[in-house]
């Protein structure tokens, strides 16, 4: 699934240009973040860097919403540029804590945008705030840009090798000063990032969709623990110290996140999803008449599933393309006699078919039971959910948002219970494995935490004798 | 392809019920018009009768944006609503022109939303002006609902009975007064019109999905020429005089207009457009690695192309899905370099590969021509394009969107000089004859008008010589 | 007092422009208009012709706000524009009410503005239905613009003689079509109407000051029951049949609604307030230390009060120019600690000083009563009230907002009455004759149907033989 | 003159609350802020603690506009609530620099809102910067807050006792902490700062005109030097060291930036302007008919010239209520024509008179040459500029939006030189030592800096060995 309907989110989508050109910094950036809305759509912002002067604008809403050609026009030529695009839970769903953060310290103005969550962003809060900080928001990002700040002795590449060590989470990172563009990604590559050129432009994005979207050509992913810094000088890259071997990408961007038209260190998350689906087939099989995907984001792996399978694949579900972020809930009436205005059975399709229905992952599992329910109501005559992942089982504290395991309908119940649960006649999971199989491209190793309970960085932050800044 | 990428649209959606026990008839509106947000994107209204007034909201935008929960909130309560969404070429892009329209009259309050378009509308204005009306819009629906007053004395059936036969052009009706909801649809069948029952409320959409939307049962049809009166005496039925035989319901509905999931006079869209697809492969084969259609709508048929040809199915193009109304359209520069904000083509499937790109329609071409250069960017060896519906070849005066023959790429080229215009290496047109095979479960016969220029009215409006109000 | 204070509401003005030279007729109204702000705070529109078309825009709030730059700059060039400011009561608080009425009919494009009110709107409506008519709003002006159009027979001022003697109420309208401009004042002159000059350009507006605004010569009034047609001829006049000797201006015009710089048929706002004070001085003397006005409006009567009187003058009472429209009202609990938002006692004037307080007039009284509180808690040892016109007792019908006889505070009461109500040491009312007195420039006789009950036009709009149309 | 007119501007007002009973705290602030609004008409924000939380709205525009019933409502029920209304030049008019400045630092949470001007903002903010602090926005507020919590220890009034000694300039200061609500001004007293009770509640206003509003007591002026302190156990005052005697109340506070209504360090800001026109028709008479005031603000002492010299009072201008922020600057040719949209002449009064006009002061006298100019087009005699105060021949550096001298009319010339730049028959100023007796009744001495160029602080923030923070 996909959209409104999404059960879980993404936290960001970073992109920034430095253009030795093209004067429209701001202009590229919209579009490459258009390409990136699927990444987060609560808040975005971009900031363009001319002459001394930082200028930004940032709100809540959609890129086209914030951004509307008015508000784009508003925004100076410029030399570099950096945006940002947000999700966030309810409690600070304010336009005080959008993105990029800009201010003015030792380096001059400085501009930064963030996608991934740190693990002790409480501690090094507490740790500046006794050295003088002051915090204007309740984002990690203003932390990183203040932590990086007073180690820079007003080098900012000298601040951002420091205040990295610091850092233990999840980060892939743009920022600018006035003359340089920074891109830098933490130790296990958990969030991507990655570099395109145009022209003598140099683009950075979390995803290479959004390069293909400005008409930049993709030159390489930025490595785990590489600072690469983009200035007249060209492209230089910097390592961090002690990085752990091999990587750990969060596997879920293959799974759900990404756009399918992204290649992500080196593997097709096309290809990815499709060989899960191959792999399910192989694994998980259902005697059936029908396989179908709940759109949009399942409908590459049930087709493989078809394929593998030899059951034939058809559509059981329409989406209402329309359906975006200010639906109102039909209230209790309505939606007692069946409503259905996101998504609508193909009866066509499904009466008095045996289904097999996959999706590329089950969090909370209220909209699969609603689904399950409405294909019955529509004739299907079994329903056997089949899950391009396995079971959700942990939270995650570097930047998805599953939040608490009591949440989760697949933490401490089995297939069976489960089945019962949303009312299906069976449900399988893609064991771990097989999925790592299925992105078996990918030059990194894999973050599986939320499946395995297995994270690069424990939720507490880790060991605190690290955080001392001189 | 649909949403923002569509070349040609659709006039209208309506939306009306009557109820006798939930008194949230705005709010059974909203959720069934925006199932029928597809159909018109442009502006959309409801107007709810309670007691002896009616109360409306109109706006400019799609049904979430206009319909607010303040503004739906305003609505009163009652027992019948109508709604419409609409979409209109810039001309008359007005909030004005929006409609339901409502006003006072021998009926007392009434309301009109209307789908379709009459060929003789200057005429039966010009007519109505030489008799002491006034026209404060530039719509078809004044004229229509203004006729409809005049000839009733004061009873909407009569009115409505009446004036139909002076309305040439297609049309599907939904008006109310303080106690009647009424359902008219032209004598051909031209706009699909069907009807729904949810406990003792009575619905009437456009579409079948809009019925499963809002949790109704599909009960059947309107009739081509029938009136569906609908009050505290049930429904009931009328016919018009002088039905020609069989309908000429427009197949355009079935190829690119209607949703997926909505049953239109007994066929099935989705089996409409799979069976196209099977047909197409039948009789405009390819050489060729993959088939792959153009996002979303022609993927049914792309896979049905798929299956019968025994060329697999791949995803040459990944779509963006937050590209709405509002965007900015890039300027020169970034187009050159190849920007591709809508689509974006899907590397890993279509490297060195020849490909079967199929697509419901062509109408100008232009967006045909950059999904051609894009795939060939991405490495494709040979594009060879496969339409599921004949040549557009002459314009539409009964709803769609195709102004002018200059502006068809099919009219009066050769299906070579189409793919040259193009850049593909082949283009080919599934037959009339075929095109109807595949949509065999309509009980109606067909307007294939845009194709073979045979339209059931005239484009000047016919005969004058009907005109004649008393 | 004014503003956002008033307790009675005027309900429009009106302007219109005919240019032979300047084609921004659409600015030249928008500032016409501005000038015109005091009389109408609800909504306001702008209508221009140009070619064959007209075009408008209409909004709720004030000109400003409607009227941005960007509003502004949509309307375009033209020969001829009229604009419209309203008030009106909540119940039909729609932007569909707002004025000028646009349609086409027999004369073409024609757009129309009204500043008064109809006795026999209803009767007249209900006629036109009967003959097939529809309305689409609520507003006299519509069933005006209807009747001229049906009796014009495609000749503009042909209809405009013809429908006159039909409307039985006050009324000073701007019209135009394609090419022409007309203003007509009702056979009474009860709303006041004047013609300007600037260059060759012609203006018609509601008052004097909106000449002034925008650079205009003050030509002369409309007279009572003539009709100014303006066009590529010049200025023509014609007058109705059976005008009533004398003319019924409305005298509230003077006491209140107009502005101070205004002159209307023939005397001075600001010298006719000046001589109510002057009055007011003579008849209704009080022994006291100051006097003082209640601002702004009536501080032109107490400062002549004063010179009269030999009573010091001095401000006992300071506004917050910044109150308006949008004003939350406290909740109870700051309102009982004495708030005073949008007056504030000037403690320094008043503190152990009897005060006489000059008001122009008094309609429920609630707004004196919170006053002359605020005035005692701030030290005043007496308050004496001396109103320049006559106690209110009659609701108005001819477009004044005085509605039911309940509501006024002056009905069935003595003065003591009324003073004891407001809590004033004493209350005393310029008497009607010495108000006629202080107006006595006017070139016309009076309308003092508010304070003696005798109106032009009888409630119920009168004798209904008269509506025959042809 | 006032409101849009002016042609120097006031920088801030603030308020501050701190409540015991009643939870509505941001309410009250919302009425006092309304009270407040001719002191900025920029932008405005209220910032409410309760718990260990601060909640804030800020937004550009009025009082009104940036508080609508829904924002306001969103803003909690709490103890303490601080707020702010600005107006700035257009540089920085950015909601981005909107106050209050709320932050997290050493003190938990902290909210701080400014009045007035430092003149070493910028030697405090490299300084702070070179010691690791990050600024995000451009204003004095943010510096100074940042400041008082580096010196603070965790101790707010730590903070603000060693804080205050490094800023050099005036400051009228409100700030809060989840506990405790502080009010500071600065050694001279340049801002006015005043105190009120409401039953147990505490209120700190810029002016006591919004004490009145709010329904509060007023209990005293904050002294020169002074730190308020209000917490649960009461008010406490805390003095700074080495207060300068005497203080330096800003004089143009009485002369033009002040509500009539308030008293200001014990002197009654009506009585004062009333004074210097009494003293003005005695240094500066003129031989003539009547005697004018430029309204609003001039009125007052209009009347007391008129008084002292004989000469009749009647009222030149009127001045359309309804002209904001947001009007639009007419075009060249209707500025040529003699618009007067803000301002028009009333003719009954002035033509063929000999005109004393009053003003509160002349700036740069572009108003005043086109105020002359509409007088005599109207028929003025002779017009004779009386002005209640000096020449302003001086920039202010501390708070007043008089920027450079090129633009002072007054600044090198003679007041015939003047008289003859706007177009009069003479003007005359009054004497600095008469503008001090009117103002007689002020505790407090004065800053006649824009007269006479004697400012308590130099331009350049003064001796800079001062700034050692620990």
């Amino acid at each position: 699934m996909d959209g409104s309907c999404r059960e879980i989110h993404e936290e960001c989508g970073v992109f920034g240009v430095y253009s030795s050109e093209n004067r429209d910094v701001a202009g590229t950036v919209y579009y490459g973040l258009y390409a990136l809305q699927h990444r987060g759509q609560e808040s975005c912002g971009i900031a363009v860097a001319f002459a001394d002067r930082i200028t930004y604008h940032k709100g809540m809403g959609l890129v086209p919403e914030v951004f509307t050609p008015e508000n784009l026009a508003k925004l100076p030529e410029g030399d570099i540029a950096i945006g940002h695009v947000r999700y966030s839970t309810t409690g600070s769903s304010q336009l005080l804590n959008a993105q990029p953060v800009v201010f003015t310290g030792k380096c001059g103005k400085m501009a930064l945008a963030h996608n991934g969550n740190l693990t002790n962003t409480a501690r090094l809060r507490e740790r500046l705030v006794s050295e003088n900080a002051v915090f204007q928001t309740a984002i990690d990002s203003e932390v990183m840009a203040v932590l990086i700040n007073r180690l820079s002795d007003g080098d900012i590449l000298n601040g951002v090798r420091r205040a990295c060590p610091h850092f233990a989470g999840a980060y892939a990172l743009v920022l600018m000063t006035a003359d340089k563009l920074i891109a830098v990604r933490d130790p296990y590559g958990i969030r991507p990032l990655c570099i395109g050129i145009r022209d003598d432009d140099v683009m950075i994005a979390s995803e290479s969709c959004a390069l293909d979207a400005v008409g930049a050509k993709f030159l390489r992913d930025v490595e785990p623990g590489e600072i690469v810094v983009v200035d007249s000088g060209g492209i230089s890259s910097h390592m961090m110290d002690d990085i752990p071997e091999g990587g750990r990408m969060c596997i879920f961007e293959y799974v759900y996140f990404a756009r399918s038209d992204s290649v992500i260190d080196g593997c097709s998350v096309y290809r990815a999803r499709q060989e899960a689906g191959r792999l399910l087939a192989e694994c998980c099989g259902a005697d059936a008449d029908i396989v179908s995907g709940v759109p949009d984001s399942a409908n590459v792996a049930a087709r493989a599933y078809s394929a593998a399978s030899g059951i034939p694949f058809a559509e059981a579900l329409a989406k209402n393309r329309y359906v975006g972020r200010t639906f109102i809930q039909p209230e209790q009436s309505l939606r007692e006699n069946g409503i259905g205005v996101k998504l609508n059975a193909i009866r066509a399709n499904i009466e008095g078919k045996r289904i097999v229905l996959v999706d590329d992952s089950i969090v909370r599992g209220t909209t699969m039971r609603k689904i399950v329910k409405m294909l019955r109501e529509a004739g299907a005559r079994e329903v056997h959910v089949r899950v391009c992942s396995p079971a959700v089982v942990h939270p995650c504290h570097l930047g998805i948002d599953i939040r608490s395991r009591s949440q989760l309908i697949g933490a401490g119940r089995s297939e069976e219970q489960i089945a019962e649960l949303i009312g299906a006649d069976s449900v399988r999971y893609l064991p771990a494995e097989q999925l790592v199989r299925a992105c078996g491209d990918c030059r990194l190793g894999f973050c599986l935490g939320c499946f395995n309970g297995e994270y690069p960085y424990p939720e507490d932050g880790g060991d605190t004798d690290k955080y001392k800044f001189e």
